[in-house]
């Protein structure tokens, strides 16, 4: 058994480099994600669509009090974003904003001195997240309580779906440690991939058909579990089944549809520009001797 | 079946309060209440104890840079607390702010016109749950880790802490819905207590035995299943036990010391000035009639 067996958090305070690297590390992280994933989705399904929160115009008031031009939800991801940004959430290599980060306050916290993981980037895809997330996934995992339904819950709901948006930001980014994990074991494979990009070439490569296929057995197991009635004891199987708090098929169509293509589009996009200011002897050096050179 | 069989919200925008005030719709919302406890205690869980958090003078930085005197958690909830007190949070009556009021921002929405449910009153038990939670519930979550273990996450964690927090008041300042529901039911039964306080024979009018048992009966059930270890299909069942998310007793155990019986306590401390302003003309027609005179 991994030492890390039992770690289910990114350790980058205490842990090296080559031990947060570490495939089984990293898929523990991962794994353990399934979770936060499906409670808050769950979580968040208890309330109405409230299609007026994610809106630009869904609240005249944030526009006069607040002078604020977005949606609702927008409004609260900035708010508490900009809470986090205080105390350095975003200088963390696994945690990535939704909000322009000309939006957000400095640290008050002085910089965590974190081990050397990831190569710089620019990769963010959180527009995409939100973009899918209002458009798909709130309709999907609200419809049992009535499409387009609103109930008024718009602060709770808001709360919600930012909780599921960074875990899903969350999952979705950290493919760049999958990437340069797969980078540093094998790096003469990737290095011509690169260097004349071939984003097919590059997701082969970090692609395995039965991991994806593992994962998405086991996230429905989880789905059918978590998301199940169990305060009817006494009810039949139907009536059971009816009362679920989430659909097996859409949680796992979420994963299959959208976390896991666009976890390999981030990690693509992370690896293209893997050479960026890398000396050219050390790139090299890494084809000749497929060692990973730092 | 009752119309509200699917509502495990408070629906205070639309239902009346007869409707909102019916046992059978306060059931089905504290029941629902447990899985959100029991979800976000899991995911408190996954980071270490971190008692710095939670410490007055745990982090200098605060007090330097934002002129606060207390832990990293208070902060935390007074940041939070600001952003939801702006969009009336605190205004609806199932929610109670951690924050001193006067430390909270004014709404920046117009007041909602909530039914009539409860009487006014001055029930905020959010310090000791606070007290609680710092001192016995995160040292027993997250001893599997450690003792007094400290992993750095101390935003993860503290946003964790935050969840749990406000779901613990929903769930016990909601008591007051249960006495205003039995109060209005029977009102003669209370009055004569009330006008004479006798807080074990106000206790006793809203406790229900069968229904505490059942609920620590469920609770178990819905501990066991959601923090199950659901990674290792091949792992035998000492492994699998091993590797919980999260001990069923520690939940039962937190319901059966604190939950439960803060929550009488609150609703016993509801009731007490629960005929305060009632004019006496009043008073005394319930008490003949014993039917509830709004």
């Amino acid at each position: 058994m991994s030492s890390h067996s039992n770690m289910h958090t990114l350790d980058i305070h205490s842990a090296t480099s080559e031990e947060i690297l570490s495939l089984d590390n990293i898929r523990s992280v991962l794994i353990r994600l399934e979770e936060t994933i499906c409670f808050q989705l769950i979580e968040r399904a208890q309330f109405a669509r409230n299609a007026r929160c994610y809106l630009p115009d869904g609240f005249p008031q944030l526009k006069e009090r607040e002078g604020w031009n977005s949606s609702w939800l927008a409004w609260f991801l900035k708010e508490t974003e900009s809470t986090h940004a205080k105390v350095r959430r975003f200088e963390a290599p696994d945690e990535y904003p939704f909000t322009d980060p000309k939006l957000l306050p400095k640290p008050i916290l002085e910089p965590v001195e974190y081990p050397e993981l990831l190569w710089k980037h620019e990769v963010n895809v959180n527009d995409q997240i939100l973009k899918f997330y209002v458009e798909s996934i709130v309709p999907d995992i609200t419809k049992t309580l009535g499409e387009n339904a609103d109930d008024g819950h718009y602060g709770s709901s808001a709360i919600r779906d930012i909780e599921v948006l960074s875990a899903l930001s969350r999952r979705i980014h950290f493919g760049m440690f999958v990437s340069e994990s797969k980078f540093r074991t094998e790096p003469a494979a990737f290095i011509p991939h690169i260097l004349n990009p071939n984003r097919e070439a590059l997701a082969a490569l970090i692609t395995k058909p039965a991991v994806e296929a593992a994962l998405l057995v086991r996230l429905a197991e989880k789905a059918k579990v978590y998301g199940q009635d169990m305060d009817r004891a006494g009810a039949n199987a139907e009536e059971r089944e009816k009362a679920r708090k989430i659909e097996v098929d859409t949680v796992v169509s979420i994963y299959k549809t959208f976390v896991i293509p666009l976890t390999k589009e981030v990690e693509v996009d992370y690896l293209l520009t893997r050479l960026q200011g890398v000396e050219e002897e050390k790139v090299k050096e890494m084809v000749r001797s497929n060692k990973f050179v730092s």
